[in-house]
């Protein structure tokens, strides 16, 4: 065979699960490991792919295999070890030759490597990629981010090797810089707060209701039925109904409720932050997990102030719970889409916000019925705010009856249900034409004479009468 | 006169009220500040003090005229100008001259330039001042940050100038670096939390209970003789009652709710994720200002979505509403002091929890009754969390079921109180021996075999009987 189409550095999970993908989709892929044991064997695996798939034991070999103007895909681990491949890869190359960061990199870096990147005349491309080992090996969600005309020379081969929604291809280029990698750690931290109501909802059928693991199971299912159709519902279905080989247990039941993360939702709500953007169920999720990791913490609080109550079986229905989780999911969708318009006017990117939307409906976590009916929503106005879309704003008609139940439930029977209750504070101050900020104004104006605008105009910097009598 | 026994720069509002405030104490002090004019007008203007203070109208000259060794005091805006101000006074001074940061610092500059100063062998101070100008003028809080050594120098000064709570001055070197400034921020962002669910309470009466102003106002005066004395009650009652001299109009129906903030909430939120410390509702509260920032936004969705019911007059009492404020003010400050604790630890500071309850009795925005006893029950267990401290568990169990009647209520009845609500959600989540991040645990095990650990032991790692089947 002659030159590859494309290199890959790096033969992790995900790398070597998306060196097989693209093999398959009939690009020749050159690859190389740091450990060339690790190309060997996985060139020796690779079965009827192998002749697609080009290994290289140096780096020069890896340059030398490819047909320039070149394409090397890094799949390394975030930081440091992107940042010292690129340095090990860059004089080995020309000009042209583009490097494509496909790791699950911090969007600062990958806006730091394209100005470097620019500066030195070399494309540099950053692109999320969404959807685990499985999505890699047989169709991701790609988030590109970058110069457009680098996206053009592998968009070829990143849409064929990308998930399928209905004929369109799950990749999309997503603005300069980090715009790719950015649109994916908002993934991420929607995926966190997506997780969290749908755990509410369980939290409230197994300690609010005392439904039994097989019986929560039915109702997860029965749910991925209508408008919650979701992989993340159709994950909870199948894991509320697994047994435990060794204990015969239901295997909910013998997970310990410790979560981990990995950071990206963490770095969601920083974001947002520093944008001035309020996400608040994804904070709510983001906590939810801090608090799970502080176990004995939590044990002696239970000790103190004791579990939460029952519920009566009349006190909530599950077609309530059903409607709740459907509010929270159309809320924390709108919140994250509203962090990234605020993004796409701080950063310039001009974000596809309905593109976005699409390329989310197959191939990663978050994929969803509904996301097809918000990429149409945000397609006439990508801006607009997505609870003030019709279909939108109807379903929350619909289903807030429902949320507005399950949460003051849950805070009269002492059930956790943060995300929720959080999505719905979010809403009803988004739907207040006035809030309470008038009387914050006055307190900041009367201890630190920080002035404030009036209703009947007059700009602001204006006072009250008790200006002089604060605190200065 | 001889030499000064401290410089100050910068003779803007806080600076200029310090510097009075030094001089009051029986210090002299040298002042000088970018703009000779403002020198020179405020000694002439300073009555009385004036002949403790020496108006200077160079560095060098300002340098002459302290007492080795020297101390001068910076109160610059925050950022570039401090850094440009050390690098103007550092080569005028001697080694072991002492320079103070005393402005409100973001406490990783604080951090950066106590490592430069100790790399260079000088003296270094970062203190955070609260208590706006009249705090500075009359008696603020100082928390202090810095070599040990370097506090003692200058002790007897900031303890003469800082507020006084029954015989105890508000001023304690809380650690190394920027551990003053961190202190300070956290502060702030408890602040925004205080400030919000009294804000939250206000449109309970308001929106919920349609009662006016003067009504409202006699509420909060009469607050401020219960358990919830506090400074900010007692000015929330004040501008209640306060009328707007142009229209004869209550002065809060006047002043528009579109809130400003100068981002150490953020600041605060920031810190707290990167602590992986849950902070939700001071997250709560900075989502709420950056909400009432976006009027027209808000207007749109009242359109869509309509404003809250208002409340049959016996669905939340005022004395309801007085204990949801007592237990959401419990469960911010507890959230507060919590991540002062991981702070404390992740940065090897030793923070004196105790001792920072008692530096905000007096002189700062969030003095209050409740700060006195909050110290006392820090005293014996400075890492515990301050719900477990019996005197506040206590006050919980008595105050929870009006935070659960009132966040119950604003949330059937569409009254955002995203504050109390993220409080409690805190709370119910913190004393669950059993959270659903089981649940959670098993998804990410599913979709990413990102593994578990299992009731029954074993560690980490373990995985379900789905292995293979996720998304990889």
């Amino acid at each position: 065979m002659g030159k590859a189409d494309i290199g890959l550095v790096g033969l992790g999970t995900m790398g070597a699960a998306l060196a097989l993908n693209i093999a398959e989709k009939g690009h020749d892929i050159a690859v190389w490991n740091r450990t060339p044991s690790v190309t060997r064997d996985f060139h020796a695996g690779a079965g009827a792919l192998a002749d697609r798939i080009v290994p290289t034991e140096t780096l020069e070999e890896l340059v030398a295999a490819l047909q320039p103007p070149r394409a090397i895909m890094l799949m390394v681990p975030a930081g440091a070890p992107v940042d010292q491949q690129i340095a090990a890869l860059r004089p080995l190359l020309e000009a042209d030759d583009l490097i494509i960061d496909a790791g699950n990199a911090d969007f600062h870096d990958t806006e730091r490597r394209a100005r470097a990147a620019a500066e030195a005349g070399h494309p540099y491309l950053g692109i999320g990629v969404s959807g685990g080992e499985e999505g890699a090996r047989h169709g991701p969600a790609i988030m590109g981010g970058g110069p457009r005309p680098a996206w053009d020379r592998v968009a070829h081969i990143l849409t064929a090797i990308a998930a399928d929604y209905q004929g369109t291809p799950c990749a999309t280029w997503m603005g300069e810089g980090g715009a790719g990698h950015f649109v994916k750690t908002v993934h991420n931290g929607i995926e966190y707060a997506d997780m969290q109501m749908i755990a509410e909802a369980y939290g409230a059928m197994r300690d609010g209701l005392g439904m039994p693991p097989a019986a929560i199971a039915e109702v997860f299912a029965r749910w991925n039925d209508g408008p919650l159709q979701s992989y993340l519902i159709e994950i909870s279905a199948t894991v509320s109904a697994a047994t435990d080989p060794a204990t015969g247990q239901p295997m909910l039941d013998v997970i310990l409720d410790r979560a981990g993360q990995k950071g990206t939702g963490r770095w969601t709500a920083i974001e947002a932050q520093h944008l001035a953007a309020p996400v608040p169920a994804i904070e709510a999720a983001v906590a939810a997990r801090n608090l799970s990791a502080r176990l004995a913490e939590r044990q002696v609080g239970a000790g103190i102030f004791g579990a939460p109550q029952p519920l009566a079986p009349e006190a909530l229905g599950i077609d309530q719970l059903e409607q709740a989780l459907i509010a929270g999911k159309v809320l924390c969708y709108a919140q994250g889409f509203g962090l990234l318009a605020m993004a796409s006017e701080a950063y310039g990117w001009d974000l596809p916000m309905a593109g976005i939307a699409r390329v989310w409906r197959a191939g990663c976590i978050i994929r969803s019925a509904m996301l097809n009916d918000m990429a149409a929503a945000l397609e006439d106005a990508p801006a607009r705010n997505l609870i003030f879309a019709p279909d939108f704003s109807a379903r929350l008609q619909t289903a807030l009856p429902g949320l507005r139940a399950t949460v003051a439930t849950g805070a009269s029977a002492g059930l956790p249900l943060p995300a929720l209750a959080a999505g719905l504070g979010w809403f009803d101050t988004m739907r207040s034409a006035r809030t309470t900020a008038n009387l914050i104004q006055a307190q900041r104006d009367f201890f630190g004479a920080h002035g404030f605008e009036r209703v009947d105009g007059g700009g602001s910097g204006q006072h009250g009468p008790w200006a002089g009598h604060g605190m200065g």
